[in-house]
């Protein structure tokens, strides 16, 4: 655990301390977010602005321009790769070969049934290129887990929700420790919501944090695993959007992917939205914001 | 340069000796691929396959499962980010701050004209999302070029093209001495290439490729620069699709982000395709094989 305890990772001009007080210890440090702490509390910190337009649609429709000619004749080298299945949606991300997200949504009748894990195995998602997908062989005594992003036990109601959890495109590479242990109580503790909230929304992903090096310069730094190079994540986040009839309340959690004590409360992981959606490349809020406007940030209780 | 030349950096079971023959000295490691190049040549390395469909569109239309639930009620954090400019076609990568890929016609027409760079500025490109984009004060005091992907020297037909050219989302972190010689000279030779070619479509972007450490493991390490994290990539690739009337020429190139010899010949960064397909997660000869059945890989000349 010392080793956890004296990491620390850099999220946009935030460093956080990981292991203890993750959430708690965040501290703002432009003057843009010192102003809006003074004023709103957390929910000021959550800037509501538009999300980016996409500009051209992501098919291989020509955009023509310049005197007729056809920039994209060859087709797009990308696409948003947003995948639905019987439990969740999903984007891949292809070149780290692990989803960037995975949203679930958990209530009573979804997280109890009769389907039995002892029925799934771990298995490739062939809707994926061939070499942007990993396999059962990347994970095989690289000491990872593969660890589920949408979580097995949130869907017991139906054997084919369960079966879809095992898809290698919902897994990432988890220390083994923390995902049996602090990880599994804090997916625990998303369905142990069912009972206070109407419906549960959990939004889970990789993060992949810098890192100050001895030459005082900020660095990424993660394993691949196996032939396909599968990235290990730093750290992991969820986030939780929680209905009920007054309104939208959001918590987000982000937990490294090293083994983590458990004695430490689940509440330490607590962070505000704002540093996972700068250190993910994704956005929350400004799409909450159009369903509600009783948006609640629960960053420490 | 020694530093260059020792480097080893690995695409997926394939390790890539940089700085000198690169690509030349790319070996096959995997069966398959030994298998193709017995028979076919380097298109033979080019299993045609096809691209992963999107199950779901990237809009916020809303995706119903289970009795009635529905999961993305709160919308998708992330979209394709797509957007055409004047002079290109590009898709932003908003956790790395900088393009997945940006691609441009080149023909004799669009690289002569009035426009003049003197008249550019650099400039944040307003339509990312303020967490997701960066700033000329990120790029300031790191020792980095502000490196254009797609080149405003490709551009002379229009102020407007080459303006577009100069925002900040088209600007990836460039080693100076790279990115004013060796890079600067495969640029020169793309826009040659336009006195041989019906059209010239190029495809550029940036790798963070892994390298073995002490450990025996290999890990992905990248600088971010700047408040906002902005990825220094390792390597970047040049894609050309070249038409002629005979059929279409593909030429890729990976190029580290680090000083490179003049004297090396830029046929040395000639790289298979699949090369780039593995290391990016994107897809090029998909899609081109749709529009032609001529296609002809230059690996090496």
């Amino acid at each position: 655990m010392q080793r956890v305890l004296k990491s620390r990772w850099f999220v946009c001009g935030v460093s956080v301390s990981v292991g203890t007080a993750l959430g708690l210890s965040v501290a703002a440090s432009s003057r843009e977010q010192q102003q809006q702490d003074t004023g709103g509390g957390l929910l000021g910190r959550l800037p509501v602005v538009p999300i980016p337009s996409v500009e051209a649609t992501a098919s291989s429709e020509l955009t023509v321009f310049q005197g007729g000619g056809a920039v994209t004749k060859y087709g797009f080298p990308s696409l948003a790769n947003i995948k639905t299945r019987e439990s969740y949606v999903t984007s891949y991300d292809p070149r780290t070969r692990t989803a960037s997200w995975v949203i679930e949504q958990l209530n009573p009748s979804s997280i109890t049934g009769p389907s039995n894990r002892n029925n799934c195995d771990f298995k490739e998602d062939d809707s994926i290129h061939l070499y942007h997908r990993s396999t059962n062989a990347d994970y095989r005594g690289s000491g990872f887990d593969r660890g589920h992003l949408a979580a097995a036990g949130n869907h017991k109601w139906s054997q084919k929700a369960m079966d879809d959890t095992f898809y290698l495109s919902n897994v990432s590479p988890q220390n083994p420790h923390m995902n049996q242990k602090a990880w599994n109580n804090l997916e625990q503790m998303c369905r142990s919501l069912t009972k206070h909230y109407r419906n549960v929304y959990v939004c889970t992903g990789p993060l992949y944090l810098p890192r100050q090096e001895p030459d005082g310069k900020l660095y990424v730094r993660y394993q691949v695993l196996g032939r396909n190079h599968v990235a290990v994540p730093t750290h992991f986040f969820k986030v939780l959007i929680l209905e009920r009839s007054e309104g939208v309340e959001l918590r987000s959690y982000i937990m490294p992917n090293s083994p983590v004590d458990e004695k430490i409360p689940l509440e330490r992981f607590l962070v505000p939205i704002e540093t996972i959606e700068r250190a993910s490349g994704l956005l929350f809020v400004p799409n909450i914001m159009k369903r509600t406007n009783t948006l609640q940030a629960i960053a420490a209780k």
